[in-house]
């Protein structure tokens, strides 16, 4: 029997999808329903298509907790839109306190701390108890790996934030004084922008194109200051979206006060995360299909004179959103970090 | 320990690559070395670098028979270029056959049975033994099922050819006299090119382009007719590229003298493939990203008064070719055919 | 002063970005009106961007035929939705017939000429008088050529139609008793599926995909056996969508009683089309980005015992739909059939 | 008769290719020559086979001055590898000279003023007189206008240094001390790489994937500091692929002293290019397919706290080289700017 339970909640968008994949492949966990109100008692695979003769069950309206019940460690999933995921946790945060239920939200309401920023961020708040807020942990796998373990709910972080603060922690943590400024380009694979058609994911209009969005005013900007201790002012960060759909790149520009070298920044690096399955850290820069469909993030450090460059590369449907899931339920539930998750990239995509 | 043990001959193009992504998720198979001419001594995860941190051997020059005998199923895998495989071959035939290791050859060397035929697609033969070429069962997984179970050695089907043949199978097998013509479209990613650089792959040159190639004269319909004793004169094939890297689709039409109503045709499908775990007969058309990464062929088949339209999709580098390797090995090795093959689409790529 | 002038109506979709794109490089042809019901009085380059310091007119709500007046040619072009041109006709047919004004329709509610066929595809029919039907001329210009000179109106081809029937023409009009079955592969740019976001044309599914739709029931099956008289069940057409936007190729497959010599089928081509300009007979497989961008359709013609392969390539939005209306405009308006169409293709895409 | 002609010198790249489909559709401009020694004599549309039915000539080995005694604008535009421009330069300067013949390189080797800088960045120099390298105007249109009417010869700006350089420009030269560090992330089409096959540009490789290369040590670098007179360790620049061919997006970040309003930037950069044709200030992120095809060079100022963000937009192979080349050759032949580079980007590729 398996060790690990999962209620998925919103199981219709790309996170629910690439979950289930992944979920597909991992010797403990079992995904025992999967709830979608607005396509509820249709098969799964008949919204998920790949998923013919692979899942055969149907979607539920709202959830059954007791099917969590034989399980060693029980955790509901929410693959829910910003803003909904407050109120499905306003509804059932004590029930799932009481029963030991673990709330893993994949969305952003949960992921700001501070209250007046989380306002400002995401307009859409229900008032929620503090106790509620300070019951998740940000579910950075490699940064907050020892309170992910003892964790009562995690929220998942943002796709681009992952990048970001997985490029820029090991100079912040070991360097606070150094840096002048930071600019991070991030670009998208198009699945970032989610399952529901619109005009500028429009197949005609973004093959052969890119563009940038949020010039400046992207929420995932306040969730890395957030996360990393940053004054908002020092960083600059501009997304763009890109001509393919599964794939993440982020270039950090770091201007520091001095100059560090090659190999200490280099073993910086490698020392900071050598106990980190999933980074790797290059020698030359990343690729997305070499990380493609896996869980792993490709880190490449250089320096010139007083700038640090810092190019990194994942796959923003599994290290930006479902593997990392994955990864913090392995972590809270006593597993190997990489359970399930062993994935080789596709290399080719 | 695991059952199965293979050695890789020729591991640095696609094929190689994807075979061994393939293995690494599978729960009995171990790939014990993986040899190089070319780039002997070299890290593997120097040259196919999304295994870094997975993979951290090195290519062999040549191959040490001996660390297959500790295991219950012995294979050779070819990965080399058409005509290379002959000569491999010639020297280890013996030396693999007293040993009880069987030889799983990815090129088309031994695919074609009619030595005249044989001549005229692959003119650099190297005048094997008939015995030779007779110990190659034709492996594709769904017909051969039987043959491939007592085969000495396999030769895998190529990816258009295996896509052509689950297309047409069931009609050549029950209504022999039907039909009058065939035409069969294939568009393939490019990565059915291979990994040398060359102007007609160049990116600048076929992104968002297409175009036909081997009018008429592609070495998978000799297979396919081969294959499906179909006389050449009846079917033609046109191969084309279309700007993606991964997957296949094939659309097959036949003419037929009489009509058949499309709950047979639907049935028949159904009824010749229902023990074939990766064949799925859908009432949609297929589509690639419905089986990126995976090892599922789907397949639509519709009728209209005297034409019989069957449109195929799958992964050309999974059930065109490493994955229906690993199949024929699960077959051989008495296994579950989807050992190991389990993997979901991706359903974004 | 410019000879020929044309008011647009419904210029919010594809099909008007691009005729407005090549109007713009037309020495002789002005748009003196566009009009949109939905987009009225907002600036045309607030819609289609790329015309930002180009175009510095607005939509109008309904077109003022007097601006038509001073011009030596007069022409409305309708971009309308399949249905909505036939509305648009039934007010404005008499007031344009009397000013000398063309109508020249995009959609394809005038293309087929059969009254219950005509029903039978485009149901939404508006009881219109067979005056008013036979008023269009089918505008595929390189065989209608001097039907077109002398038209009052024209109904432009569709895109897939215009790569059918050129590829077929010479075979049907020159050896009608030859042919035994024609089996068309299309393979379509997303820009064919519209500008409205639809599930089905969403960035993430359909980058690095493809697929069949409308299998064997694709309208323009329709129109190409009613432009080429050929029957129905003798023809089998699979349209598919390719991961591009802009571009498509036709593969035609046609088994022939005799066989013809492959130099007899290359002059055949050759010397149909000598005097069409825009036509170019390859003795290579056509490209997309050879013709993208520009008017031309690239064929190439080849044989094998009793089968002859057509492959053809062109610009969906230029010679399927937007270029083969201005060739159309050129032609009744006696100027040189490439007048503002000699844009060479783009070759990089 | 037309008033300019020109020799095309290294005819067989992507840069060669462009100019002449653009020279194809000017007024004024004749390319009366093409060389290329390696293909000398060959069909240039066997080729660059787009032009098919559009350019009948062949390759000629070595120029005939000659053919430009007719044109009252004589120009040699050179499209040859970097360090070849400088051997033909060598010696064919004073013939050129003592005829009125201007010289237009696109390569980069007379870009870099600095003897130092310029060995440094591009190593194989073959120490050309002083004289030489000081009758080369750099050809950045918006910017060195006057100087290019009345240049001897004119070295054409790279393509992200086209894009950089008209990103920073109003800001340089209107607040010199403003700035503290600027950071460019350029993200090129793979068109960038040139036309000869390379793995990094192979197609199952790039297709979906992108990376960053040369990090903070291109080329480009050192020609935009050069241009703008930045210091160099205020700047960092890391260019990136992206998987598409044609276009480049370039985004800017600048750390500033003080803030700037809105307003105030909104208005520096209006004001700063309204002489400027090409150049057009947006209040919306750009799109690369909005200016692909054309010379058309997108730019959108936002500006927040002490950071500016400048993202830009235009085709590499038109604004960022042969475009742009003729927008030099139309300045210094004293032409409208724009004389036959009116075309319309194209909104869909």
């Amino acid at each position: 029997m398996n060790k690990i339970g999962a209620i998925l909640i919103g199981g219709t968008g790309y996170g629910a999808k690439e979950f289930l994949r992944l979920s597909l492949n991992h010797p403990e966990l079992e995904v025992v329903e999967i709830c979608s109100k607005s396509e509820s008692s249709k098969y799964i695979s008949d919204l998920h298509r790949e998923f013919k003769n692979i899942l055969d069950s149907r979607f539920s309206q709202t959830p059954s907790l007791d099917l969590l019940t034989p399980f060693t460690h029980k955790f509901i999933v929410l693959a829910l839109p910003h803003g909904e995921s407050q109120l499905f946790v306003k509804d059932h945060f004590i029930n799932c306190k009481e029963n030991g239920i673990h709330i893993l939200d994949l969305s952003g309401d949960f992921r700001i701390t501070d209250t007046e920023k989380r306002e400002t961020w995401y307009p859409n708040q229900h008032n929620l108890s503090e106790e509620i807020y300070k019951s998740f942990t940000y579910g950075l796998s490699e940064i907050n790996k020892d309170q992910i373990k003892s964790a009562q709910n995690i929220c998942n972080p943002g796709c681009f934030s992952t990048g970001a603060i997985l490029s820029l922690y090991p100079l912040i943590k070991n360097y606070p004084d150094l840096i002048i400024n930071i600019a991070i380009d991030g670009k998208s694979g198009s699945s970032g922008g989610g399952k529901s058609p619109k005009q500028t994911f429009h197949h005609p209009e973004l093959n052969s194109s890119a563009y940038a969005y949020n010039v400046l005013k992207h929420r995932h900007e306040a969730e890395i200051t957030d996360a990393l201790g940053v004054e908002e002012n020092k960083l600059a960060f501009v997304p763009h979206v890109i001509p393919l759909s599964r794939g993440m790149l982020i270039s950090a520009y770091i201007f520091t006060k001095d100059k560090i070298k090659q190999d200490d920044l280099t073993n910086l690096y490698i020392s900071t995360y050598k106990q980190s399955k999933f980074v790797r850290i290059l020698s030359n820069p990343p690729e997305i299909r070499l990380v493609a469909g896996s869980n792993f993030i490709d880190i490449y450090p250089v320096v010139r004179d007083n700038v640090i460059s810092i190019t990194v590369a994942f796959d923003n449907l599994v290290k930006g959103m479902a593997g990392q899931a994955i990864q913090n339920i392995n972590i809270l539930s006593e597993l190997k970090e990489d359970t399930g998750l062993k994935l080789a990239p596709l290399g080719l995509v």
